[in-house]
Formats: structure tokens, C-alpha cells, sequence
């Protein structure tokens, strides 16, 4: 296992889905950063399960409790552990389908790696759960950029095969708290929650894509070779659970696109040089160029389904049918939006300490 | 900066396009490898420039030097360092356009990252050339991987908007080092090689995807949960400039997709659990499944055209087009399949190590 | 802050001495191992206040509890969290010094360092109390070198100017956890006691050295150059508060010899090169071979003591006599060794499975 | 191995004694940055063999290259290589001996843990050649301390049992580069010379200590609670081949004083809070706290000797005595004193970037 995540703004994840709480530890946040945990549980809420995203999770509180590292309702210098205790919790499901790994999840490739110990129960350690912690980390991120000026947020652009259409930042800003299934676009989303419903129904699952952007940054964030801006971000994106692909600006699309049409013009603005597109993403040679940091996360359909499907008995070694009961959402994509913009958050954070644009202590 | 990668098979990066040299030091090798220069020579001469893949980059004989960690041709336990002496360099360009950032480059943003000191000639750290020093790492790795029986293989699948047709392992893995641009499919190939064609005489330049995949991959490489599989190979492959996507298995497409159609079932064959299908990319839970571990990297048109492009000169503020002269390739694609190659291979090398699979003395 | 140590079993160190708890997540033990509560608190209970060692500090339970890591009584291959709530807890007096810096303490360096965010209460994050956190680490690394045979002993050798004589090292392995010193030489460790008791009467304290060491170490321990034996240790002692030296074998000593006396004479002993004298401390460049690993650490005398000492109030930057009320030891060495025990055991810990000598799975 | 150290200022080590070169890759130096050869090669030379200090050691120009990482005399951002090859090598002797260690040497360590394939030839990758390396990354953290007005000091403060008296600071600073023992007790000095002397004439050698201190080091250097100041010099300090301990003011001295007397009372001088005293070596709660940070470093006698040795034949298990032929100095430390200053120079360079004193870009 490898647990930690930064090397300024070093987060380590602990926790498992039918354990006792999932957690977070953060080191390296300055010192003099007030923190409510109205703020934490406000994003944290963010990630809830909502009836009209096709959620059928369980219904827990979550509720953010913080153990160290905050004195006066502020931060100093220690680090911070933030947790959420697991409550209304119910393994028998998991008893019986313990051998039989589910297709799509990390059942088989955990009992392999970790001998048969690994907590079997509800997904464990690789639990969508987990990302509750993320989330906690992802608001302390949040509140670090904000005082650098830098905005971060992740909005759904895509579910199955409904594309949401440009819409402005404003909107944006708002889709990706309050739409049920986190996008902008109030057509498609309406097609969004329709086809969710539809895959439900089915005892089926649905795929999406998440962009994450990011504003207001700065130029020289990202530390080539090996640390760059984008390595960083999709390191990062990869801890999500289901997170099958990661482009930055005109990403796949460039393939296909001359360099007359994906170079992105210099012009100057205000006296400050900019772009005049942003095919990059607002990345050049793994460094921020000041435009927005512009990502889209591909999201496998949710690999829990109540369709029968086909699988092994790890014991036996024979033929075992699987259909997945319980809790689990029809599509991750909407709960999900909260988590990659917390990804995001923690990941600029991080680089933007490295680049000296955060100091050690907040005044 | 940041040029070191990996944690138990670490490779740090350094030198410069137009400085004495490019080079590497490899720290975690294992002692008892034999390594013969031929070998690595051989690697780095895959990335040579060929004129049929519309090349016209600097000649360079590439000459390969071992100067640390081997002594009777055999690694010792001691950091390698290998070297290439960068030879028949003209700077003379580069000077002109000094304060003129090239569109697509990292001119600007490592200007304003260093404040004006970075080495701006041929893109300096930033140059496609340094990669010649993470196919010498590679080479290594790839021999320590050949010893548990796990092949690294990338080949081109796209250049514009054409694609590869699906070919046999065997004619992939010929191609990746014998076609003009690193494809399988031979008609596909010819029709690349005149997109490619057509793209140069135009002055413009043209994008691609490589795909990338290891075959005989135990079961348990990835270190959950922030250095999965995915997050560690798309990390490695975000160092290779012009890359702007990366995706595992069905990758974007799974967004479309139900859980009933990704979910790849569990079938027992030969007494092994395996997949029917392949979806995951051969991986689950940020952990190889045993299947082929299959990567598509998305890499944008070469920056550097002849065609004139808008930009700004630093200095003056004032608008000053640019039209990129001297050597450069049209596609990138087929000279970085080797880098794409080299990169997965370093990352499955590094995490191979951790998980107790390549021992510390070779024997 | 850099609150992590270790590369392969790495140890997360969190809370304070006046906050809610004191805690540590532990990233990379092996899946499979079984771990009681009761064996962790064990270990915690050693490091508990004892009257007859000079002790006065808080009566506290210290329950250990672990909320994540472990199902079934067993490793799971996730981070494991361990945590002492704090309790008994009365910060009044912290209040009214709180500009006061007390002399040997961190109160000043903390201050300056985060700002006056730090937490001040009883010493905050730099009191030893988080070394109860370092204990519950210790415990895990024991049981897992103990799979591979390997014993951490730690045990007092002065006092002040008291030394203890030579004794054998059965009678050392029941001091450790049993004299009220921490010390084998019954007479030396009666006047250790009577030295303490005095120091206390004259509300004064006084310093000591303990001696750690490791049997049946396997040779190839360490990582040259950096991560050597001595320095991974060194580097871990210096995390307790208090220790201001730390050496190896004959270490200072070994400046006033010669070569032919420092030099240990290689022999063999039942088909096996061992050496006839160790005063290399069982390291030889940077790597243990095969004798026992011998470090001594430097105690220095408990900063807080109950005479008037000369301090500066750092708000009115008025001179300001303190005289530190409250519970602490008049010497820590006692409680200090089961800490220098278990920093000595993490650190091996993580060498051992650096080199090789510990699964990922144990079975 | 494990050849990188520091987290923001990462040196990594790499080279042999008789192979081609010793090396250093400094990754994180600040762009902007003035550098001269000559700067560098003139603290390369202070390491030199002197033959009043007892040296016989092989003649060596040991003439230092920047292959990269420099441009027009100035760090651009991107990894510093800084090389010098290696001349005038006969590894005849080191055949012979091939399988007989030496003792007090790596011979047997490194032969067990990389399993016979270390470079032996001169010690291969354990000489004490290598720190050559380690002064070329001293000069250049030496020059970035400079900037912020650090200044560090090492030199030689006892040889066998003769103990330099205390002397001014002015004098120390001349002597640690003119001294041929590096001492500034200029009548301990000449009794140190003929001590080594005398060691040599009996074919046997001498040890000694060094005293290391940085002066005007701001308040706030050192990550707590595992990358404290000590604990990151000391981890530092154990690189160096022969050092076998450490201490921090009063170090083990300590152990015998009481609170009182070691604790350095807070006093207000030139409106700053400085102590009165130095026990505690300018560090507090592993935080530097202004005053002079003071490290003794235990360097052992040369393990290389002329005399007849008891040793064990590996192949053959057959005991073999040895004696040491060649080149090698009779008292290694006071080619060892600019290697010390190194180390720590590096260090603080580390933290102090930490600590956010040090710019990303010089101007």
C-alpha cells in the first residue's frame, strides 16, 4: 500500500468502507489557516447519495470530527487528522459473496495482493468510501488556494452518451453543487437523470466524464520532468476508484489535430501574455500558463449491478454467478464531481507550496 | 524540478538539448544484471530520427556511455549513470528568438518559472531530447523485467485521424521497432507515413496515440491507493513532452458504457482465474489483474512548425510572429514509441520492486 | 512539519499533548499479521509514569485503540491507525506562561517557526507525549522482526554520572521492561534512583544514555550511501525530545583509538564470518553485519524543572522569570527507553523490508 | 542503495573509487544562481591529500566538470551533474585480496549484500572517494546559504586523545582550510601532526573529531518531529564513511548535567531573544533557535593499515591475515573536515529551502 499523497501538502489516507471510520492525515498544512468544520462538512455533504442520481447508498451521516491540529479553531502547523466514524453499517452481504470476486472491482486483485486478508467487506480499503477522506482534504486544499486566489471546480459534462453543451463559468460554479447530477447544462442534465433512472431499472450501471478546471492560477505551478502539473493531477485522479482515463485540454482530440490548429497563439491582455486558445489545458511542458487548468476524467459505469453476471469462486474454482445486492449507485459520476475536485485541490496545493506561492504561515 | 521517478527503482534525469549532454542515474538496480552497452545502444537507437517519419531532426550518432555502477559488465548494487554527449548542436536559431516563446512550447512558462535562467536553446531541459535518457532507463528496465517474464510493448494506433486496424501480438511487437512509424498495420502505416508527409510539406505537423501494454503481468503490481497502477504509469507518461491523455482498457469509451457491457467477467482457464474480456486494461483497484496491462497515450502535433505562428516577445510586449526553423519532426509519434515503451517499463520495474517480485541481487 | 518516517513501513506521527489525542497511522505492514490490543498496550504501558523513577507526570490511562488496518485480528494490508484519546488533561497552567518560553523546551522555536499558531499547551506537538505514538508504531515493527528473529532490547547505562557495569544480556532483557530505571546493574539502577529522587527534592532534574540494541540482526541492513544503518537510526533517535547525541559500537571513543585496536578482526564461528570484537557496532559502511546492532543516545536532563530560571516574555520582550509547575519527570531516561526501543525497531523494520527480508504477505 | 538525499535540495551520489568517475546530480537548486568552476574546485581541493596530515593517498587532479544544469556561469533550474574522472588508478593490490576483508571496511557487508558483485577495487562504491562528490554539492549549498547569510564552519577539535583548546571564532574559520589537520589551536595542532605521524611510522592509524557549526542561521530550520534539524544533519553526517557518532551541544555531556545547568536561559539582547548559554547546539525541539547550530562529529581511525590484520578468506572460509598496502592516509580526518561542512551545508540548504528562505529564482 502506498498511502500518501504529496510532498509539501502530504495527505495519507487510512480507513475502510465496514471498518471503523475512513480518515485523513494531512501534513504540512500552514499554520494560522482557520478551519470550521461547518466547512468540511459542507463539501463533505457534497458527496451524499441523492435519490434522483440513481444513489441507493447507504444513508450515513458522515459526520467530519477532527482530532488534531487545529487549536482556536485554527491550524498550527501540525499535523491535521480528520475522520468520519462508519455508522449504519451491514456486512452479512459481503459474507456470503466473500469467494466470489465482483466483476469490475478490486475483490479478486485484493485477495491476491494481500493473501486473502484484505477487509472483503463492502469493498474495504478500495471502497468509494475512502474518497469521503479525499473530500476532507480536498476542503483544507480549497481554503489554501482560495488565499492564492486560485478557484477549483469539477462540473459533469458527460453521462453515457449525453455530452452536456458549453455553458457558462457562472453556472458552472453553481451546476456543481446543487444539479442532482452535478452539470451545468439543464437539458442535458434532465437526459442525464433520466438515463440513470433507466440503467437502475435495469439492474444495470452508467459511465460519465468529469472536468475539473481550475482558475485563477498562477504561471509555474508543476515541477518537471516527473512532477508535472499534468503527472501530478492524474496521479492524483487515479486514486479515484473507477477513473479509467485522464486529458488535459484538447487531450484524445489533439491526436487528430494539426499543430497549426492545436498550437494555442500568445497574445497580450492587459498588459499580460496569454493565450488566445487553450487547447493546453493551461499546461506547457508540465507548467501552469496562467490560462485555466482544464481536465476531464473518464469514470467506468459503476461495476456494482444487480444484473447477474459471471465470476469464479476463488476457492473453489468453479463457475459462481454474481449479481450484486445492497447499497450502490447506478452511476458514481455525480457523487463523484466533489471528489475530483478535491483531487485537483489537494494536487495544486501541494505545487503551489513547492512553488513558493503559499508561505508556512498564514498571518 | 523535480527529475527523480520511482521509489525503489529510481531514475533521475538531467541534462539539456543544447548543453554537453543528456543522461540518467539509475538507483535501485539490482546487483548481478548483466548489461551490455549494445543493448542499451540498441534502444536509443529506435528513437533515431527516420526521414520516412518526416524527420528532419539533428543527426546525432547518440553514442551511448555507461560512466557509474558496472564493472565486469554486471550492475553491482551501485547507481548507474549513463550519458549521451550531445554533439553537432546549432544554437544559432535560438537566440533570434530568444524572448519569442514558440506556441505549444514551454518557452514561456519556463521563462517565467526560472525567472529567464533556463537554457532556451532547442527548448533546453524541456526538449524532446531528454528522452533519450528515459529510453536508456528503460532498456534497463526492460531487462529486469524480461527476468520475471513480463514484455513491454507500444506501437503507434493513430496518427490524425488515422487508426490501426486491430493486428496479432506478433506482428505488434515487430512493428514497434521495425515500421517507419511504429505501426502494426501495414496499410494503415502507409496511409500514416503520408498524412505525415502531407503535414510537412504543408510546414504543419500532425498527432498520434501509442499504445502501450506488458503482457505476463503477475497479479498485485500498484501500491493502493496513490500509487495505483494507472496513477503511476500515467505519472511516468505525463514526462514525455506533447502527451496530453492517457487512458486504461476501454478508457473514455467506458463512459458510454453500462456495467453490464465494461464489467469484464471472471472465468477460470487453465486453473487461473482470468477475464473474458479486457476492459479493465488489466487493471483493478489501481492493481494488475494478471491480464495484459494495456495504456493509450495521447500525443499532440509537434509544436515546432514552419508555419508562421502568433506570438509575443517577452521583452518588448509587442506582438512578433514566429516561424519555427531548423531540424524537427512533423510526428513526434513514431520516434516516441520507444519513450512511451521505456516509461511503462521503468514504472512496472519500480513497482515489480515493491511488490517483491525482482530480488535485490540477481542471480 | 515532516511528520512521516520511513520509505517501505512508513510511520505517520499525529496529535498533541493537550489536544484530543495522540495518534499514528502506519502505512506498508504487511497483510496477515496478527496484532492484539493487548500486545500494543503492552508496550504502552512501559513507557508509563513511574513514582520510584522520578515521575510526577499525569495518571493516564492510555488505552490504546486501532480503528483502522486490522479485521479479524489480522493485518489487512491497509494503514493501520492507532490512537490514545487524551484524557486528564488540565491546561490552565500553560495559559498563564504562554509568552514565557520555558528554557530547553521548543516553546520558543515553535513560536517563531508557526507563528504563534502553535499549540502551547503542555508542549503541544513537541511534548513527549507523542512519543506514546512512536510506541504503538514500535510494537508492530517488533512483532514483525520477530518473524524473522530479530530482538530490539533498549536499556539505561547512566544516569547522571552513575554507569552501569557490564551484565548479561538476559538480565538486560528483564530491566528493560522491569527496573524502575530501565537499567540491568541492580546496584547502579539503586543509585539512579536515589540520584532521580534527589535531582527532584532539589526541583532540579538530571540526564542519562541509553543503549539500544538488536540481536540476531541478518547481515545486509542499510542503504549506502544515504539511507545508511547508523544514519536511518540516528535520524529516528533525534525524533525523541530530549536526545542531543547518538552513536555507534565504540563511537566516541573510537576518535582516542588505532586503527589496530578499533578494527574488528574478521574470524569464523561455525561456518559463519562473524567478528571477535564489535566496536563497529555491528555496521560496517552503512550495513549491519551480522554482529549485534549496539547504539548509544544521549539523554539530556528534563527541560522543565520546578527552580526559577531566567526567560523572556516574547510579547512584552521583558525579562520574565519561570518556574515549570505541573507534572514531569525529574529524569525521562527511564520512560525514553521503550521510545529509543521502538524507533530502533521501526527503522529496522523498514531496512529489513527494504532489503528484501519481509513478504507483503506474511502466512 | 538509496544514493538521493534531501527532500527540495536532492543530492544524489553516484560513482566509484576506481571506476570512471565520482559524481553528484543536485536537482532543486534555484535558477539564477552564480557559478564559477574555480569556486567549486577550490572546496574539491581542501579535501586533498596533504602528506604532514599523514596522507600517502594517490596524487589525483581530481578536476571538476559541470555537464549540466549551468548556462552562461548560472543555474538555469534544471539538475545540476557535476563529475570528476578518475586517474591514476591501480587496482592490482585489490585483486589480490578480492575475498579476504578488510577489517573496519564494507568489503564483507558489501560482498553479503549485493551478493559478490560490488565494485571492490579501492572499496569500490564505500571509498571514502565518493565524498569528493559530496563537496562538490557542499560548494553549491554553501554559495545559496551564503545568500541568506549562513555561514558554515567545520574543523578538527581532537585527534587520538589531544583536544583542541577553545579558540575565536575568526581563527577557526582560517584554519578549517589552512591547518594541515584542520585545526585552530595551532599548538594542539602540532602535537596532532606527530600523533599522526607516529600512527603512520607503526603502520597503524588515528581518529579523531570534528566540529561543524553554522553561524547567523535564522530561527525556524528543521521539520519536526522527523526531519529535525539533528536528526537530518545526523542522518546527513553518517554518509560519511568512518563516522560512528554524533552529538548537538553538550551532546553526551549532558547526560550528566542537571536541568539547571543545561538549560540555556532566554535573554533579550539587541531587541532579539537569544540564550545565554549554548547546550542545547543552537536547536530546540529539533528547530534551529538562532543561535549557533553545533554538531562533534566521532570519526574512527583509518580502517586501512599496514599492520597484519586476522581476517577470513570468503571463498574458501580459510582465515587469511591481512595487511593494508597502498595509498591511504594515516588519519583520515582532516581530509574529512570539508566533507562534515558539506554535509551540513546540504542540510541546511534542504531545510532552509523548507523553510521558505531560499527563492525559487535568484536575482
Amino acid at each position: 500500500m502506498s498511502n500518501s499523497l504529496g510532498k509539501l501538502f502530504m495527505v495519507t489516507s487510512f480507513g475502510e468502507s465496514h471498518g471503523k471510520c475512513v480518515g485523513v492525515v494531512i501534513d504540512g498544512c500552514p499554520a494560522g489557516l482557520t478551519v470550521s468544520i461547518d466547512e468540511v462538512q459542507k463539501e463533505v455533504d457534497r458527496r451524499k447519495a441523492s435519490s434522483s442520481a440513481g444513489s441507493t447508498s447507504r444513508l450515513e451521516e458522515d459526520k467530519v470530527e477532527i482530532i488534531s491540529g487545529i487549536f482556536n479553531d485554527t491550524t498550527t502547523g501540525a499535523p491535521l487528522c480528520l475522520l468520519i466514524w462508519n455508522r449504519n453499517i451491514d456486512s452479512a452481504e459481503y459474507e456470503k459473496t466473500r469467494f466470489v470476486p465482483r466483476p469490475g472491482h478490486a475483490d479478486y486483485t485484493a485477495f491476491m495482493k494481500y493473501g486473502g486478508f484484505n477487509d472483503y467487506r463492502g469493498g474495504g480499503r478500495f471502497s468509494g468510501r475512502i474518497t469521503a477522506g479525499y473530500v476532507m482534504a480536498g476542503s483544507i486544499a480549497k481554503k489554501l488556494l482560495g488565499l492564492i486566489g486560485i478557484e477549483v471546480i469539477a462540473h459533469t459534462v458527460q453521462i453515457g452518451d449525453i455530452k452536456a453543451g458549453k455553458v457558462a463559468i457562472d453556472k458552472i460554479r453553481d451546476a456543481s453543487s446543487h444539479s442532482p447530477v452535478g452539470c451545468a447544462d439543464v437539458t442535458a442534465a434532465e437526459e442525464m437523470v433520466s438515463l440513470i433512472a433507466k440503467a437502475r431499472s435495469e439492474g444495470d450501471s452508467i459511465g460519465g466524464v468529469i472536468e475539473a478546471m481550475a482558475l485563477n492560477v498562477q504561471v509555474g505551478l508543476g515541477e518537471p520532468v516527473f512532477d508535472t502539473l499534468e503527472g501530478a493531477l492524474a496521479k492524483a485522479f487515479f486514486a479515484i476508484p473507477a477513473v479509467k482515463g485522464v486529458e488535459f485540454g484538447s487531450g484524445f482530440l489533439s491526436a487528430e489535430k494539426k499543430g497549426s490548429e492545436n498550437n494555442d497563439p500568445f497574445i497580450v491582455d492587459n498588459n499580460m501574455i496569454i493565450t488566445k486558445s487553450n487547447n493546453a489545458g493551461g499546461v506547457l511542458g508540465g507548467i501552469s500558463n496562467g490560462m485555466p487548468v482544464i481536465a476531464r476524467v473518464a469514470v467506468k459505469p459503476t461495476a456494482s449491478i444487480a444484473k447477474s453476471q459471471q465470476s469464479v469462486n476463488m476457492k473453489t474454482m468453479q463457475n459462481a454467478d454474481i449479481s450484486v445486492r445492497g447499497r450502490h449507485d447506478a452511476c458514481i459520476v455525480p457523487r463523484a464531481v466533489p471528489v475530483v475536485e478535491s483531487m485537483m485541490a489537494i494536487t495544486l496545493c501541494d505545487l503551489a507550496m513547492r512553488a513558493g506561492l503559499i508561505p508556512g504561515v498564514i498571518k
